[in-house]
């Protein structure tokens, strides 16, 4: 097997090039080295239980995987009580096992909205039941008929004055509740999303706490259908039961409406919530994780790719290979191709950028909710503004990074055992959860438009991720604004990255302004004409932010000053800088023409971008594998063949390939009923 | 049930404003009522046997779906036999059926690979064979460590003079052939390519005919180590028993190995083949009809999602309704949003270019093989470098296609039920295939260097597609050539969008030629380092040939002249030249940077240009029903609960999940087992 150990020489060769320190690395991404420590304990502790085993997962069916999907989601919650885990580590958990499960909505969704939704008397009557797992519970929003246009939904929730309760009913065909994650199988309640009606009245969609099946036998209650969806696109979500249920005026007790914020009495008397926004906290915590999750999706993709890259050789190119120790027969290593590197690399680049990213959007949640727990509510527009558009623009970006290292792997990148089709599976619906992302890009656009407003009138109100809008402030001048880039090395600045970041969202923002001041202002526009310009101007701020956050978590990372756990070594600080230039730099490249078509960069410059970004990517060669390294997403964890991480990639494509099933047979099911009467039609053949 | 009958009206609703003759549209798309009529009969004659129908295959894990693939294609073969089918019909039936099949490869590979390489006394041999299925056969040249690099091969077969064999060996663990379609079930023999070796001398890879399987009882005869590679990405060729193969020095006969070109006598005297690029016309072939294909997918994937978005309604926004004669509390028809439009309308716009795309390359390769049949190889460089950048620029933008069609369908695009899936993952993989996208744009951009030093020597011998290299002849003037838009009509001028073409495609050619004349020529130049600049300037040059052909494809429609079947109506004609219009400028807008880092656009274009994009898909909007109508893809063809031709998508949504397995149980599999005891875990709980 001489090939095989020449895969694993080759992985081992590129990292003796690494020249900084791993676990210096390691610590920076996770915040310290307890954090690194306890995520890989978390991580163990799923490896080690075989019903989390994903050696099978390629031949489930639906059928099949939904009941695993119990199963591990049973033992997932056994876990957590067992451990008696923080919420931190479920999320270690849930990363580990990578796989969408039914029960993540009991502790995501059922238990957050009763917590927050619910008066006091019905979180201690609630939450200690679903702690202890002694009912399961689900979050029913979404309809046939209706995603995340909450005032239209068609489920009612009528008030019967006479017996004391609410009677939820699907009004219409498509008032069928759809999508809802642990409906179809294991839930035994649902939070209900329903037009609230008291005497004909309608009040708006409230949350109501549903029991959907028997606590004795698990069959739904009379008056309720309800079932599973079916399978999902690409084979995602599979263990998953996403659910329907039509509602045939089923009765439920007044008091099992949320009644923290708006009340309904006996006598059927509605009270309303103080604030309108109080809810938005819940919104804004989807989106932050979504962007750590990103950072930890789109790191194990480069990993994989970047690890099986640097084992495949193709075609001998002498000027090409780095490795002068290597038998000079050997072909070219597929990661030494520049094309290769320009299209993998500005993708680890950006893997770290998210991992900064997702960390100061924890922090400016954690704030949000700090405020508003004193009833400070400054914060929110920010913040609900950032972490809508990042969330578009991350998970954008990563379900495409994800499908671009599979396709990075050739021709074996189609085969199942990458890992990377399951992963993007697994990212792609939240480019259209929690706010699809296009429609999604209204937040900061209508956040961005208030602040061009007030630059206009009290700038110093601006706040600070948007004082670029001052920029513009004077018309003429900002039109003749040119980037101030002379020289290659320019490019290089921190400084002068941010000024070009901010002078294109100056330009968008205001140039949206315009726009809608020209037809009526924002009440009297129809704001979709604008969701185009909405849709640029959001992902322009989202990479804006990300190169920033990018940029400081590095400055952070090098002042003596700061924390121990967000300290790097200054090896890692140099590799850090390239790999902030890159991402960058990249960004910048990849959306070009937003820079050129105001003249902004004159043809020189883009010349000088394109090299500075090839120099970059070529200065990242040597340090890749380390980089990936440092993500430290153990073999358990990536579940791919061609990534694991001692390099072995065809010796672990052919194992996998000899425990497919139809490989137990000599001669394949179907040949006496279907080839041989064909190959005998015409009579026997002797050859 | 109102709310389906409003789905039902809404199609009908938006089918009425339709103002061209849809059959006069589908005849000018397939060429002629004829061909239109023949299609439908073909896949009409799939529809309606049971074995092709679809429905259950959501839910067939990779081991039943082998034997259902097993069943189709032996069914398919009687068919082919039973009708007498020509390779187009034949090719119709393979798209009626919509999933890949293992003997797809014994027609499209075995056969053809004989019928080329072949001597006469071979065809002769092995033809009437294979065309009556007594044998079926595959295509084995992939192997574990090697794609295409056909001269890396490590499988051998070496002459032994003494029995007048050749023995057939995987010299290396990683010579074991791998993704061959048909090798891990239904084959009996295999087209094996191999290093021919004579008494120690490699003279490179050659084809051997080698028995795989016994005609007896289908076992792998001793010596070959055979098997499946386990499932693919995404669900995709989940039918295909993709295969390994090991040979141990397996022994087949001398006349085995196919000799049109090179030949081995009893002797052992090789003769070596009179031209080398003899073979290249069915690569050609192959990558001409992947055009075509790709229309036909991106068209399927544009009907399902125009059709879903016109009876998708969300969000109520008055000023977007177009409908007045609609009751006006119903919401927006989502395909009535701009952002939408400006994401889905471009696509259609696409799809027609690819139809147009697909025919000229067929008859390009048609007037080759016409040539090369009389000796003449004049248009071989040409077509050749044409189809390879036209495989790599249609496949990608097919693929990334479908999936934005599915993901514009918003949280139920989600659901296997769309269709859309099931057809990216049979897209996707022709990305890496036949000459990955990336790698394959060499030819394009080595054409495209001689033809530039062909234009600085003789430039009346530039060939007609690529006279633009003219343009930059001299460089001082071009670097000061300006677009010559003045006003936002200019861009509706078929010449002036192809001036636009032409010189982002003569500047590109004329970059990557002086960058590699500074590196010393073609010859000494490291070819790699160019890749990245060979993907620009190819795809440019597909860009500019699919604008080139849709423009002249609406001229001859126009042009009394033309044979009838190419012909179209006048209302045709005036909706066509929109699409043209909107596929050029779309084109140019999503490639701006390449037509503004030279300043040859000043801001203002950039400006109008945006602004006329926007125009003309609005200018589309009433007509999108009609054009997908027109691109005549029946139910089972689409396969699609959202996309039906009725229009009625929450219907077929709702009664496809009914037809899920898990819900023919009240209480789900797993209840007593794993629930049940999580539940009880801490007592009975009455609520």
């Amino acid at each position: 097997m001489a090939q095989t150990s020449q895969n694993k020489k080759d992985l081992a060769q590129a990292r003796t090039k690494t020249n900084f320190d791993i676990t210096d690395m390691t610590n920076y991404l996770y915040g310290g080295a307890a954090n690194v420590e306890q995520r890989r304990y978390i991580i163990d502790l799923i490896a080690r239980e075989p019903i989390f085993n994903k050696d099978d997962w390629p031949w489930l069916n639906h059928t099949d995987a939904v009941k695993r999907g119990i199963a591990m989601s049973t033992r997932l919650a056994e876990i957590k009580m067992e451990h008696e885990l923080n919420d931190l580590d479920f999320a270690t958990m849930v990363e580990a096992i990578d796989d969408t499960l039914p029960i993540l909505l009991h502790n995501g969704a059922f238990i957050p909205v009763i917590n927050s939704q619910g008066s006091d008397e019905q979180i201690e009557k609630w939450i200690p039941l679903a702690e202890k797992y002694q009912i399961i519970g689900c979050y029913a929003q979404t309809e046939l008929g209706h995603g995340s246009n909450l005032s239209q939904l068609e489920t009612t929730a009528t008030f019967v004055q006479e017996t004391d309760e609410w009677e939820i009913n699907s009004t219409t065909f498509t008032a069928a509740k759809w999508w809802i994650g642990g409906l179809g199988a294991i839930c035994t309640h649902a939070v209900v999303q329903a037009k609230l009606i008291i005497a004909g009245k309608d009040y708006g969609a409230h949350v109501f706490v549903v029991p959907i099946r028997s606590l004795d036998n698990h069959k739904p209650f009379p008056g309720i259908q309800v079932g599973d969806i079916g399978p999902k696109a690409y084979g995602g979500f599979n263990k998953m039961e996403n659910g329907f249920a039509r509602f045939n005026k089923y009765r439920i007790p007044r008091e099992n409406m949320l009644m923290r914020f708006s009340k309904v009495s006996r006598e059927g008397v509605y009270t309303k919530p103080p604030h309108a926004k109080l809810s938005y906290g819940s919104m804004v915590l989807l989106r932050s994780v979504l962007i750590r999750q990103m950072a930890l999706y789109l790191s194990r993709a480069t990993t994989i790719s970047t690890r099986y890259l640097t084992v495949r050789r193709q075609f001998n190119n002498p000027t090409k290979r780095n490795d002068a120790d290597i038998n000079p027969g050997l072909e070219t290593q597929v990661i030494n191709y520049p094309m290769v590197q320009n299209r993998l690399f500005p993708m680890i680049a950006q893997s770290y950028a998210l991992f900064a990213a997702g960390t100061v959007m924890m922090e400016m949640y954690i704030g949000l909710m700090t405020g508003l727990s004193s009833g400070n509510i400054d914060t929110l527009a920010e913040v609900h503004a950032t972490s809508s558009a990042l969330k578009s623009y991350c998970t954008t970006i990563a379900a495409a990074g994800a499908e671009e290292c599979r396709k990075l792997m050739g021709g074996h990148g189609y085969s199942y055992f990458t890992g990377l089709a399951h992963m993007f599976a697994s990212i792609v619906p939240s480019n259209t959860y929690e706010g699809d992302n296009y429609v999604l890009t209204q937040q900061m656009a209508r956040y961005l438009l208030k602040e061009v407003k007030t630059a206009r009138t009290t700038p110093n109100k601006v706040t600070p991720y948007s004082k670029y809008v001052l920029l513009a402030l004077n018309k003429d001048e900002f039109t003749h604004a040119r980037c101030s880039v002379t020289k290659a090395e320019d490019w290089l600045s921190p400084d002068v990255q941010l000024a070009v970041f901010e002078h294109r969202c100056a330009r968008l923002a205001t140039e949206l302004s315009d726009d809608v001041d020209a037809a009526g202002g924002m009440e009297a526009t129809t704001w979709s004409d604008h969701n185009i310009e909405c849709y640029r101007i959001s992902h322009a701020h989202a990479q804006y932010v990300m190169v920033l956050w990018f940029i400081q978590s590095i400055r952070d990372a090098r002042n003596p000053e700061t924390e121990e756990e967000h300290r790097a070594s200054p090896e890692a600080i140099a590799i850090l800088e390239r790999l902030s230039n890159l991402h960058a730099l990249h960004t910048i490249q990849t959306n070009l023409a937003d820079f050129t078509e105001d003249a902004y960069f004159n043809p020189a410059q883009c010349q000088s971008l394109r090299a500075q970004v090839k120099a970059l990517v070529a200065s990242i060669a040597d340090q890749a594998v380390g980089l990936v390294d440092a993500f430290d997403h153990p073999d358990f964890l990536l579940a791919s063949a061609l990534g694991a991480s001692d390099g072995d990639a065809y010796q672990r494509l052919w194992d996998k390939a000899q425990t497919e099933p139809l490989n137990r047979r000599e001669v394949c099911d179907g040949y006496e009923e279907y080839i041989r009467p064909l190959l005998k039609k015409h009579g026997e053949l002797k050859l």
